[in-house]
Parts: structure tokens; C-alpha cells; sequence
């Protein structure tokens, strides 16, 4: 792909900043590039008025649809054509962005961090889920693993309520042990319940719980970065390493 | 300020990248969020292709002014009311960028940086500058200072070629001691012709050199950042800390 032809890269971010930065940060820094004119032109906004995705699932809520929708309307009105949108709750609303911008690329994050889990283990069997109320309730990943013939394990009442406390934690800018031990205990009792790897599926999680933290007297359990395989994802179709399978 | 009146801030980026993420990094980071919604809504156009800005002040290539009247254009069409651009020595174009939306706030990164250095020594008298060839040859500083009654220094022509093989190697993604080692001394070396303060007037220098890096034997020199000065400054504006005097 040549400097010319390649795609702009637009962000549905804010959901929430932090995660936007950590995802940014690590687009640019993977990118292959010995000076500005190698990198890629990103577009982002960065939008933490997006209306709660738990409660647009719920039914509790507006949806964040519609608001989507327009944001993706805007950035590629400002130039993008691969568009992404690193928080994992929002794909439950991917339909409406995609319809939002027919003709236009996207990139889905849950369909990389399934492809990422199985291309570092073939045989996963089981995997757990670390992610928001949207994320579970949704059944984005369910449906996804499912396909892929992997059973996929959530936490149970009290540990979900863990799981969203330390997210709730992490957006309130707490990087601190507190929220890193609630998800590597949860994280601890879904492999112990059997699942071989475990999915930070909610871009806050791999701001404080990374690949090797979460260890059993039996070994180490594989933590895929829902984060790192979008950045991967975009990277490969960006700068034309795969065929484009999505959008 | 309220939520619902708190400006959008549009960020002109690519200049670059790294720069623009860290940036972005210390913006999010420095605003007081307890949750997603109490972030500002930031757009960024991190667009490397803007033409090289020493380049278009020397005259030996096209001028980057008309590009970035585009970038503003765009961001405020996307709903950015308060401007930044995290990239110094495009400033140099910055009556192109105001011209382009007239009626929109723009936040000078000089000044922000003149008014950091002077809130942090008020009796300073003499400055050093690490800049690129565009922001020393554009005479930005040294207006901005000279209206302060304030004096600046600027390498000697091979000094002046290691900060830019510095702030190039940067670009390229070294972050190691190479760079921070050859704009320190060259910091050194302003230091000792008297300057009390260094100017770090290129986003890419404080991504090497820090505040307590420049020691001489009389003691350390204060390293101003130019990117946290363009941080606290888009805070302050964007929370109504204080009064709007740009733009």
C-alpha cells in the first residue's frame, strides 16, 4: 500500500478517554515509521457524552446509537475510511454505524479480539470474559466465540460487580492496585472454572490487568488485550498486510 | 463553566505523531474526571502529511499554511470551538490557521509557553531555545519573549544540527539516550552562555528531555515543556479558570 493510497483511520472514541489514549498511543507507536510522513493519517473523536452502552442494552437508557451513527458521519466527513471504535460495549450499536456510512470500512474490534485469542491458541476450547454489563448482556462475544465453536464463561453476580467497579475505577483515573487485584481475582476464578485464556473485552481492563498477571498453581492463563488486537487489526489492513475481510 | 457549555477541543496534529499522543496523553490526564462525562470532548486530526514546517519558512518548500487553514476548517466542522496545535514551529503559520475560522478560539502554544516560563521565574531575563530550524528562524520566541523584555538564545550551527538530528531520531521513535543526551547537552551549553531557563519549543523534546535533566555545577536549569505549558493552558480555558485573552 502506498503512502497515497492508504486509508485515513477514524476513531469513535471517549468510550472512555483513557482507553482512546491507550489505543491511539499504541497505533502510532506500532506503526512502522522513521518520520512523520510514514505514519497514518488518524482521525479521532474523542466524545465521553456517548450515552452509557450498559444501560442503552439494558433498556435502561437512551441508546447510544443515534450518537454513533452522527459520529461516524463526522469523521468521515473529515476524510476517514477505516473506521474503528476501541470500547467493546459499543459494537453491541455496530449495525447503526455501519449503516450510518454505507460503503465505508469497519473494523470490528470484537471480530479481532476473537481472531487474535485463537491465533495465539488453535485449540481454545473456553475462554472468560472480562468486560462491562453492555458487553455481556449484548452477547457480542458469545455469538462471536460460538461461531468459532468457544464456550465463553462470564463472572458470576458479585464478581461482575467486581469487574465493574474496577472499570468504573480505572475511568475515574485509578491505576492502582485496587482495580488491577479485583480483575485478576475475577480473572483467577474464571480459569480455575475452565477457561483457558481470559479477554480484556473493555478497553479500561488492559489499562491495569496485562498478559501475565493472571496465575494458577498450574501456570500463567493467556490475557488477550481486546485493545492490542484492534491495533493490530487496523495496522494490518491499514498498511495492506492481510486482505480486508470486514466491512 | 457547565458540561453543556464547556468548549470542544479541536487539536491540528501529525506534527508529529508521537507528539500529538502525548499531547492528548497529558490533556485527558490532567482534567479533573471522575467518570466519563466529566472528560472534555477532544477532536484530533493527527495528520502527518502536513507539509514540513522548516521547510516552508526557509522558502525551500511549500508552505504548510494552507494545509493547516484545512485541518482548522474541518475540526470545526466536526463541532471543535477552542483550537490547538500541539507543534510549535507551526506557529509560525498560526495567522493562517486563525484567518481560516474566523470568530474561533485559538490557544497560542508560544504564548502559553512565554506565560509558563515567565509564571515559573518571574525575574528571568534570558532564555535558551530547543526548537526546530522553522520555529527559530520564524522569529516566534524571540517576539513573544522580546515583548516580555526577555532575551533568547539559540544554538550555534552545529549545535543547532544535533537538536535537529535529535528531534529527527525522536520522530523515528528512539526514545533513548542518544537524543535526550545530545539535547542536553546542547542545553548545557546555552545554560552556561547564560540562559536561566530552557525553552523545550518542540513537542518532541520533552518526549526525551525532562525538567531536572540540564545540570551545571551552579546547580539544575528549569526546562519548560512546551506541551504541558499548551496542556495547563487548554485546561484553564476549556474549565474557565481564567479569562480568554487569545483568540
Amino acid at each position: 500500500v502506498s503512502g497515497r493510497s492508504r486509508p485515513c483511520v477514524g476513531v469513535l472514541g471517549g468510550m472512555g478517554p483513557e482507553a482512546t489514549v491507550d489505543f491511539f498511543a499504541k497505533l502510532v507507536a506500532a506503526t512502522p515509521a522513521a518520520r512523520d510522513t510514514d505514519h497514518l493519517r488518524i482521525v479521532i473523536d474523542d466524545d465521553p457524552s456517548v450515552p452509557d452502552r450498559s444501560a442503552g442494552v439494558a433498556g435502561t437508557g437512551p441508546s447510544p446509537g443515534p450518537h454513533l451513527a452522527r459520529m461516524a458521519r463526522g469523521l468521515v466527513g473529515l476524510g476517514a475510511d477505516l473506521l474503528v471504535m476501541p470500547c467493546n460495549g459499543a459494537h453491541a450499536f455496530e449495525a447503526e454505524v455501519r449503516a450510518a456510512v454505507p460503503g465505508v470500512r469497519f473494523l470490528s474490534l470484537i471480530d479481532a479480539t476473537v481472531a487474535a485469542t485463537r491465533a495465539r491458541r488453535p485449540d481454545v476450547r473456553h475462554v472468560g470474559l472480562l468486560g462491562t454489563d453492555a458487553t455481556l448482556a449484548s452477547g457480542i462475544y458469545h455469538r462471536a466465540f460460538a461461531a468459532a465453536g468457544v464456550r465463553v464463561s462470564t463472572p458470576t453476580g458479585d464478581d461482575q460487580r467486581l469487574v465493574m467497579a474496577a472499570i468504573h475505577a480505572v475511568k475515574g483515573g485509578d491505576r492502582g492496585s485496587t482495580p488491577a487485584q479485583a480483575l485478576r481475582d475475577v480473572a483467577i476464578r474464571l480459569a480455575e472454572a475452565g477457561a483457558e485464556a481470559v479477554i480484556a473485552a473493555c478497553t479500561e481492563v488492559p489499562l491495569v490487568l496485562h498478559d501475565g498477571d493472571v496465575v494458577l498453581d498450574s501456570g500463567s492463563v493467556d490475557v488477550v488485550s481486546s485493545t492490542d488486537a484492534l491495533v493490530a487489526r487496523t495496522l494490518d489492513v491499514a498498511l495492506g498486510r492481510v486482505p480486508i475481510a470486514d466491512g
